[in-house]
């Protein structure tokens, strides 16, 4: 039964949701950027309980009403996508590449996260992220795209992270 | 496996195909309407493998390319419609109020025929089912839909169809 579920769920989210990663510029950051990634589905108001059946089999996410009568269901974290589409990887045909390429670059990131015992990543694994994130894009077909690997390799050299320059002693 | 597969499908129909039960107009009929089934799925061309591999499910339907790019699977006619519908109607979840419905008029359009061993059904048993066909329309939100009911009510009275006048012996 569970298979079942969970090959509907990625049926719907081929055809109608949405997996993405996106770089996001955070002022509080001292990297600037901050890799996010989330799932989203969305529906007529009148469908918000379907929407919460499926969040019922994902579990991570919430469901929120927008001013236009549509009701989305979010998944936004590394944590949370990643559990949901470990579950749905298998089922996915459209949005697999997707899945795929989401799931290894936060894999790379908690791995990093677990070795350093930081809770941050650092510049040289940011910038290399941020590459296989403007692949991620492509796969998408993102367009009005701002915020791409480009603009994080600016921050990083702007304010020294990437190659730090020595100071004197 | 199949089931997995079935549910699948019904997930994407659901997320971005449209079951359709149409009245159209059509000049060789002599009741002037035909109900019209269909199922259409599209995709970007580059998926068009994609939705072959639907049609190896579906049996039934063909798959053309569209000048802007797009590529359509489409099931049309009352008994591929119902081949279909009956496999998918278990997992559908948004959609299976249009599919209920559309397998109840396609079964009375199939007992009818069967009844009567005519290829066509009667004015009478096509005013019914074309009221039924509006509440399909109500299910899909359908927007300027001309062909309604009330059209193929006008063509029937007009033709003398629905209430045979007696004529002079």
């Amino acid at each position: 039964m569970r298979r079942v579920e969970l090959a509907y769920i990625a049926g719907f989210l081929d055809g109608d949701g949405c997996i993405m990663l996106q770089l996001v510029p955070r002022k509080g950051y001292i990297l600037g950027y901050q890799i996010r990634a989330s799932i989203v589905f969305y529906q007529k108001l009148q469908y918000r309980s379907f929407l919460e059946e499926i969040k019922e089999k994902l579990i991570y996410g919430y469901i929120r009403e927008r001013k236009d009568s549509m009701v989305e269901y979010t998944i936004v974290g590394l944590e949370p996508v990643e559990s949901a589409l470990t579950l749905l990887y298998p089922y996915l045909k459209l949005k697999k590449k997707q899945a795929q390429l989401a799931l290894e670059i936060i894999g790379r990131i908690s791995k990093k996260v677990r070795a350093s015992n930081k809770e941050k990543i650092d510049a040289k694994l940011l910038m290399e992220l941020s590459s296989e994130v403007d692949k991620f894009a492509l796969l998408n077909y993102s367009k009005r795209r701002t915020n791409t690997s480009e603009k994080v390799k600016e921050f990083l050299e702007s304010h020294n992270l990437l190659n730090p320059v020595e100071t004197d002693p």
